[in-house]
Order: structure tokens, then sequence, then C-alpha cells
């Protein structure tokens, strides 16, 4: 049967104290709603609706950045997750498999716990999970006739208030059922809201099927404030962490190193201590980050090396053995194998040969302040120190720049440009200066 | 009742193992002894007086780096902590309302709690707590009479050992009680010491009220060795990245913030791992941080993205919307609004105008071995990467410097400035320079 | 009696997922064998033989890196502890002292440990620790009749189970009694290897004499995974950490602090968060050095600042009072007393004379692309801001260069030199430019 996602990111998030979305707040480097968004994507879902309501404009443009098929269905007002559900449901319109419903605050559920949901024969499955203190949880019925109903920690008896399977909010329902259940739900309670879970008593007292799947409670953590977010990061972390450590990569200090949600990392590659992972890096086996290092939308091969103090951003791609070293930012850059750019230098849109050295203190004068423009730079060849390539300009293989070099023209094959002015030395000159400014600096202490 | 603070600083720390005299040591990067001063001038006391001893230079002119109407009375032989108030009570002639006694490496207590000792009625009020575990701490008696007396450890009943509430050493008195009761204190004891704490039995004896007031057992927790010292640390920090949470900023790891005793922080602004804060930090709602930041003595507007590897030292300020970017330093320096300083760049005694572009290795060169110069950009100005802007100087609006130039002279608004060689190409120079250094290298290794 | 160390470090590791052997993963910045090596070279020792089986030749690289005196024994087959040092013990010939056994994966045992195995006066000397959780560890029989026997877990009874006194593994022996004994040991058993430990039964039955010598669990400490060698370089930091704290040592948090095996540091240095340790740090009394610093093979004097944002390389030599600032990379160079390094420097084989004050974005050009050169800079020079010190090259003696110059000969002590073009100036061409890039970036716009 096919599979729809029904992702519900409308909440305001009061306890944030924020004026971003809830959904939007950032965990390993994405924002919330896409960690319930990547683990539904792994079930290849036919359709994907996000019901975003406040900040719906900046929800769906993180939504489309992350998963640009996905539709967004809007809730105006919030009345509940029923009535969320039900402003999803026209965009499933011919729609016919399982619809499961999932909350863009509850970014912890793993994709098997889905695949779960998804097998259940029942026409309603809930999301169960034995809570260590089910407090003020809602608690599901299981009697002797299988899943009867969801109760409200407020509405249960005291016996129903022993039972420690509680409810995540989280369900999965055929698109048919949720057609034929939603508008008779009602808001009888005190919020005055739909709620998606009575749709459990609905379809029992229909005699349609109902089901509970369970999965550990950590997997249904949801997030309320800035130190339930900041504690959910560390959570997150530490899960990353021990993957890639199971994963053959080694870290000084594991504590110190931030993943992000789509962070790869092969086997024998070391992390040193303090570095951050924005989204979308990669690095092959054996490749070595030095601590100190911020890496966003990078790819590096195999036997690089990075840092300390190195900055990758989005578009780096660095090949075999290259070597970038400290206070190096490089954007939107082709280096290629055995690349050395050990100091002080920006590479922004810049293309690098093989095998090219890059001198300190180099920059690639990108932008005119109206235009990016990009440097290209043959194989072998060797930027002096502190030399301004003013893009667009090429240099070619071989070619050779004097440090200190302003290069504005291109430069052919096995050529050397300068662009700097010969030295010029004034005997005594510095004496005489220091002399001045010695007198003035004495006189002016002498008249404080 | 008019209130002064009476702070003791003049230990030498011995098991801090340091030339440091205890209260410099810093904590949330202010000496200890700014902890104490920064509760009590929350009461906006009448007369401040901090009694030196050990190092007193260096901690007059760190008291008075901090506060700079505390007063200093000398205490030159550390012959306990009645005498050192009774150094203090010279600077208090003519005041004649309450005075309250701190300690200098005590940096927990809150002003809450000193207002409690303030608004005491009784002639001597101590400061007590409820020990979890009452060890060799003082016991405050408290009989059916009221407070009676402090009880040293080594001097208690068995009975009296089982008291938990113990003597934090603070003590709140009238002026006339101090100077009554002071001289008459005796060193009669172990170590030769005249106690403060002596001070409650004296009272009782001559029929004046004494009371307790207590406070949570953290709050008077005192340094005496590193690792306490550290472990300070961690407990002042766990304290600030509590509070910046639920003052709605985000932190990614909120262990890895270092928050100085002064740093202000606004709503939904957002801290990357690894920031330092030194003194005197407020950055404004919506402002974002990035990893690996060390701000000082700076302010940062709405709006304003910093770093990652940025470094901001006193007199910065930056507008709204400014952007500091990687490997940039800015000291003593505005930045209006709209501002872009991306890269690898040192400013420093600068203005720069709204919406002006820094280009990559820009420096202010400020220094000229002996005064220091400023350096005045325009608004909408564009200076190219790797300027020196030799100060005193002045770039006007709309102004343009070319990559790679020393700017030496002011550059009127609109105007174009060059200071840089035109480039020459020598065609095939490089291959032939390339070629005589691989056969020395070669011949070099044939004789190896 | 004299001692020779054999220390084994043959495995590969499986569990290390890694093509790395084993004894090479690094803790506290050196390969795993060289902490047993460090503790086994504090006795002394007449001979160190270290055996090496997968990726000998890397071994042997790290190992003589570490201790040159080391000799390398080969065991091609991994046949168990016993057959390993029988490939050991040719290299021994003619030492008639007593052999101690280590292993390359057991970083934590101590000096003092190894003092207690080499004083014992028994001819094989076991070392035990008592095991909190004896688990599947070998168990040590000590009867009335003094240490009888090993006995691995799975041929122990229940009662022998009970013991608590488990076997580490490290032997000490007569080299005789070795030489004696290891021919005969054999190899009946489910691994079908050569057990060291079966020396202590062959021992015994010939009438010698076995003793235990004992250790906390912790020196005991083996590595196997990944996730054991993240938490063993934890506790290695947790130790250096205290040891530096009760040396006098003031730390931020220690918890940030990344010490090598070798760090040494002065009373009274103060070090902020985030600073990782290379092997070969030395830091003199009074030293402070900041946030985010990353130190390797340098020495740093008395009075000296150094970061945020630094990095020192092997080779820098940092006298008195030198200032070393952000984004400042020094390598092979040695700055005398009060030498001031600011911002943005690249600083790479250079000698710095005395007071001489370094411009932000001076870079030395060490390096043509074969060969490295030298930078000589006399005392109380001044060095422009982007100065280019193309090496070989000499700055005199209170010489000056301008700010960015591309110095390529030597400057005369007193001397200025200048190697920039002079300043010219285009009244109106930034405006013209930026109206030609608005107007064309507004046709575009329209045309998209």
């Amino acid at each position: 049967m096919g599979i729809a996602l029904i992702v519900l990111a409308a909440g305001q998030g009061t306890r944030m104290n924020s004026d971003l979305p809830k959904v939007l707040h950032r965990l390993g480097a994405a924002p919330l709603v896409a960690h319930a968004l990547a683990a539904g994507r792994a079930l290849e879902p036919e359709r994907v609706v996000v019901v975003a309501g406040h900040g719906a404009a900046q929800v769906e443009k993180a939504v489309k950045a992350f998963d640009p098929e996905a539709e967004i269905a809007i809730q105006a007002e919030q009345l509940g997750t029923g009535h969320a559900v039900a402003q999803a449901m026209p965009l499933l319109d011919g729609f016919e498999g399982k619809v499961i419903v999932l909350y863009g605050d509850t970014p912890f559920i793993r994709p098997e716990t889905l695949e779960a949901l998804a097998a259940s024969a029942a026409e309603v499955t809930v999301l169960g999970f034995e809570a260590a203190d089910p407090g003020r949880y809602g608690r599901l019925i299981v009697g002797t006739d299988g899943f009867e109903k969801i109760v409200e920690f407020k509405d249960a008896t005291d016996e129903e208030r022993l039972i420690t399977l509680c409810n995540s909010g989280v369900v999965a329902a055929t698109a048919e059922t949720l057609r034929a259940l939603l508008p008779g739900l009602g808001n009888d309670n005190a919020a005055g809201e739909y709620y998606l879970t009575d749709i459990v008593a609905a379809a029992r007292s229909k005699g349609l099927s109902a089901e509970v799947v369970t999965c550990p409670e950590e997997e249904t953590l949801g997030i309320n404030t800035r130190a339930e977010l900041a504690r959910a990061e560390a959570l997150f972390q530490t899960r990353m962490r021990a993957e890639a450590q199971d994963n053959g990569v080694t870290m000084t200090d594991p504590s110190t190193v931030y993943f992000a949600l789509d962070t790869w990392i092969g086997r024998d590659v070391t992390l040193g201590p303090n570095i951050v992972f924005g989204p979308g890096v990669t690095i092959e086996s054996g490749a070595a980050i030095e601590a100190f290092c911020h890496l966003e939308g990078c790819h590096i091969s195999a036997g690089a090396t990075v840092g300390p103090f190195a900055r990758l951003r989005p578009g780096a791609e660095l090949a075999e053995d290259v070597h970038v070293g400290n206070f190096v930012e490089v954007k939107n850059s082709t280096l290629a194998e055995g690349v050395k750019v050990g100091h002080l230098t920006y590479l922004g849109d810049a293309d690098v040969g093989e095998h090219t050295n890059i001198g300190a203190g180099t920059v690639t004068c990108n932008y005119d302040g109206f235009f990016k423009h990009r440097t290209v730079i043959g194989a072998n060849a060797f930027i002096g120190s502190d030399t301004m390539l003013v893009a667009p300009v090429t240099v070619g293989d071989g070619a050779l720049t004097a440090s200190g070099s302003a290069i504005t023209e291109d430069v052919p094959a096995g050529a050397m440009a300068f662009g700097r002015a010969r030295q010029a030395v004034k005997p005594g000159l510095a004496t005489k200066l220091f002399e001045v400014l010695r007198a003035k600096k004495a006189s002016m202490k002498k008249g404080a």
C-alpha cells in the first residue's frame, strides 16, 4: 500500500519565547521539521504534506529548501490536531493508501518505527510507548478485544492511570478511514479543540480495526522550550557520535564534534576536538580534520587534511590529498588533487588545478560590489603569498605570480606575473622617523 | 536605613598555589572580588570599603577598575576577620546605617539575600545556611531565647554538632554596634585571631538583639583551590546559561558558551558552539553569533551576524545588519548599518559608514610604533581586498580602493584610488625558474 | 638488577575497524604504544624491544620517532603473547637482568607500578588487580603456598570464579627464567595460542618462585574499540588536567583543554577555554594562553601572551613577554623578548629580534616551491602591515618596512624600505563604475 505523510507544523511554540516558529528552530543544523521529514522520506512516500500555521511563509520556505516536493497545507487557526489533518486531506485527493501523521517538533522518530506503522493491517494505528514516568500522558487502553481507545489523563480512572502504555500522538490510518471519520470528530472538551486521537474510539465504534505499535520513549520526545531543544541537540549529537565511532571514525573528544542531520563521514577519518558541521558535508575515508574547523556544504576526499582553524563553505570540493590549513576559507571552489592552501587565504568561486600551491595571504577578489566572478588557476602553478587574483582571471598551468602582486589580467601557462613595485631603500630614514615620533611622545607625556 | 558594604579581600589564598592574590583570580571573566561587589552594589550602598592586604596594590587597581567609588582599607597583618573589619571602620566615619560584611572569595551570594540581611531589625544579623554535610563548619545556636551564639566546631558539644544550621561568616550590623563591640573582641583562640563572629555573643551579653537570616548553601560557597575555582566557574556558567535560555537565547551547546559576569543578550539571539565572552558584551535581539567567536567589550545590534572565527575587542560597535565574518578582528571601531567585513581583516580605530563593503585581507594600519591613528571610511564605499589603510586617513562616501592598494592619502567621495603596481608578465619565466630549482634539488639529493 | 622492557604491539585491533594498527591510534597526541614506552622508560631500562606484527613498518617508524633507541622484533604470525615474547628474546641476548612485558594498548600503567614489579624478588611476577566486576578476566590463584597459577575464566571452578584478584597480563621475569621456560609453553587451548601467562604454572612446577604485585584496576585498562579509545582519552585528559591544577595552572574550563603526553606547564599559567596541545609544548610560569589556541612543539616563556586564535607549530620559540595574537601562525621561528605579532600573520623559518613589532598581514615567503629559506629581522624593527618578506632576506635593527611592501632585498639597520606603488586617485571613477555595474545588474534582473 502506498504511503502519504502529513507533518503537523502549525504551532507557535509559545514556551520557546521566540518569534521563530517552533519547527524552524534548529537541531543538527537543520530545522526541527526536517527531522520528521527525513525519517518519513525513508519510506519513499507518494505524497508529503506539511501543515503550516504560525509563520507559514517561513515554514514553507524552510520545508521546500529541505524537501522541494513536499506540499504545504495552511491551518489558519490552530483548532487541534484533528483539524490540522483535515486541512491536509484535500492535498491527498486521489490518494488511497496509508497516511502517517507526524509532528514537526518530534524529531527523533526512526524510519523503522514508521515502517512498523505502515505495515500495520489495522485501519487505525497509534504509536505508543512505555513511559518511564507516565505522568499526564494520555493512556492507551488495550482490552481483551484489542486496542479500545485513548484516554486523556484528566479523564482517566485511577485504574487507567496505572497503565504505562502512553500515547505519542503519531497516528497511521488509511486515507479512506480519515476521510470517513475526520468530519465526525467533535471539539467538546476543555480546550475546544478537535483531537486526532479521538479517531480511535470513532473507528472502533464503527467496527473498524485499531492497533498499537510501540517504540522506545526517546523517539517520541517533543520539544517545547529552549532548554528542551538544547537537551534534544545533546541527545542527537550523542547518537551521531556513537554511530560515527561504530563506522570507524576517530574523534579525540566526541563531545566537541557537532554533526548535522546529513553529515557523512568515512572510515578511518580522524576528527580533532571542536569541529562544527553545517549541512551537506561528506568526508571520504582517511581524511584528517584538525581542531577548530567549521565545515558546511563541502566534500573532502581521501587523504585530504584540513585545519586547524579552517572554514569550508558550500561548494568547497577538495580532491585527494588536498591540504587546507589555518585561517583559510574556501567557498564554491574546486581544489584538484594535491593542491596546498596553507595559511590565511580566501578562495571563493575558484578552480585550482592539480598540485598547485597557493601562498599565504592569497585572496580571490571575486566580488565587485554587484557581481561575483570566477578565478581559474591551472595545474602545478605557484601563487605567491599575498597575491590578489582580481576575477574574472585565469592563471595558466605551471605559472607563477610574484608575492604581493595584484593579478588583473590572465597569466599564460609557464609565465611569471609581477604586479608589485620594485623595492626602494632610504638609508637612515627609519631612525629619523622613530626619533621624531619618540620626541613627540616624550613631549606629550611632559605636557600631560 | 542606609547601607554600607565591607568586603574582606586581604587573604593570600595559600592553597591557590599562586602569586596572584586569591580575590583576583577570575570567575566569569571578572576578578572574584567583583562578584561580591556586584551583588552588594545592587543594594545601592552609600559606602563600599574593600579591605586589602596581600597584593593590596593589585587588589586596589582591580577593585577601582570594576567599581571606581569603592574605597580601600589596608590590613597590613592578617589578624582575623574582626581585625579586618576594624581596619575598615575609619572609612565609615559619619555613617550611621547598617554595615554588611562580605567576603571577596565568596562570589555566589545573591542581592536578594543581602536585602534580607539589610531588612533584619536586629542589631547583629548573621547569614546562616542549612548544610547538607555540616562537617567542620561553625554552628549557629538558636535557643528559645533566639539566636544565642556561634560555636566553632572544635568547641561544640556532641549535641551542638548535630545542628545543621551553619555559619557563612557574612554578618550585618549597625555601624553603632560595630563601633561599640569591635574593640572588645579578643584573640584568645588557637589561631590567635580576632573573629568577627564573636560579635554575636558580645552583642547578646550586652542585651543587644541578634538574628539569623538563611540562604541556600550554594550562595556561601568559598574558593580555596584552583580545582574549587574551576568548579565555581562551572557553576557560574551553568546559572548564566540557564538564565539566557529562559530569556529566549538559543545555544547549540550551552556547555561551550562562556559568559562574563555582565554579559547581556537579547531574545532570539542564536549562539553557536564555542563562544567566549569577555567583560562588557551586549547583543541585541535577533543577532546571530556563529561558532568559535571571542567577544569582549563590544555591542552587537539586531540582525547582525558574527563569525565563525571572529574576534571583537573593546570598543567594537556593530550597528544593525552588520556582518563580521571569519578571521576578522575589530577593535575600537564603529561599523554602521549594513557594513560587511567578511574575511581576514583587521579593523582597529576605524569608523565605517553604512553599507560599505570591506574586502578580504584589509588592514587598518593604525599604529606607527608610537601613536594610534584613526581611519574613517564613508558610506557605500568599497574597500578592495588587501587594502592597507595607513591611518590617519579618510575614504569618502561611495569611494573605491583597488585591491592590493596602500592608501596613504585621503580618497575623496566617489573617487577610485590605486596604490599598486601595474601587472607585468614574463612569458616562460616560471618554467625556467622551476627548471633551475628542480635541477638544484635533484643535484642536492644526488649529493646527499 | 638491570631492566629490559618488551612491549607487545603486534595486534591488528580488529574491533577498532581501522586500517591503522591499533597501537598507533592516538591518545594524548601520542601513539598508544608511546604511553607504555614512556612509563617503562622512567625505569631507565638497558634494553627496550617492541614486538610488531600488523603494520610493522608503520609501528617501527612511530616507535623510533618516539624512542629512537627502542629495537623492533617482528612477530609475523600472531600466535599468542608467549610466542610474541619469544620473538623478542634474541634481541635481549646477553642481557641477564629482569624483563618486564608490557602491552602497547594498555596506556595507563604507571612507573611506580613497574618499579614494584622490578623490585619483586621472585623469578616470575605477575601484575594483578582487584576487579570491581571480575567478569571473564583470568583469576590469580594465591594459596597458602603463595602464588600458584593463573586460571582462565572458562577453566575456573565456581569457587575460583569468586576470586576478584585478576590478571592484567603484565609479567616480569628474569631473562634466565624466560629463556628456560618460554620454549616449553604449549598451545593446547581453544585459540591454539601460546600464552605468556602459562609461565607462572611452569615456573612453580620447576620450583621457581612466583609473586603477585597489584595496582589499581584503572592502570590495566586496555583499548579495543574507538569508543574505548575516546573514553581512555577522556580519562587521560582528566588526569592531566587535575595534575596541572595541582601544579598551579588556572583553566577557565579544564574539560576543554587537551594535553599531550609530554605537555609541561608552569605555575600561574592561565589557559582559556579550548586549547589543544600537540606534542612537545613547554610553557613557563606566568604566561597566558587565551581561548582557541593550537600549540605544538613550541616553547613559551614567562610573561608571554598567546591568542586567542593562535597556532604555534614545531620550532616556535617565544621569549619573555612576546605577544602572539589572533589568526597568527608561527613555525620554526624564534621570537626574542618583547616581540609583538598581533594579527593575521604567518611567520615561518624566521628569527625576530627583541622588541620588534610585526604588522598585521605580514607573511614570511619562506617557500619557493622547492626550498625553504630563512627570514632574519633585527631588534626594535617595525614591519609594516602586509609586508611580504621574500626569504632569504634580512631586515636590520631598527629598520622599518612600509605597509604593503614586498621586501626582496636586505634592508640595512635604521633604513626604511618601500616596496609598493605610490597612490593615485581618479576622481569620480568609483561613481561611474558603480553606475555601470548597477545598470547592468538592473538590466539582468529585468531580463530574468
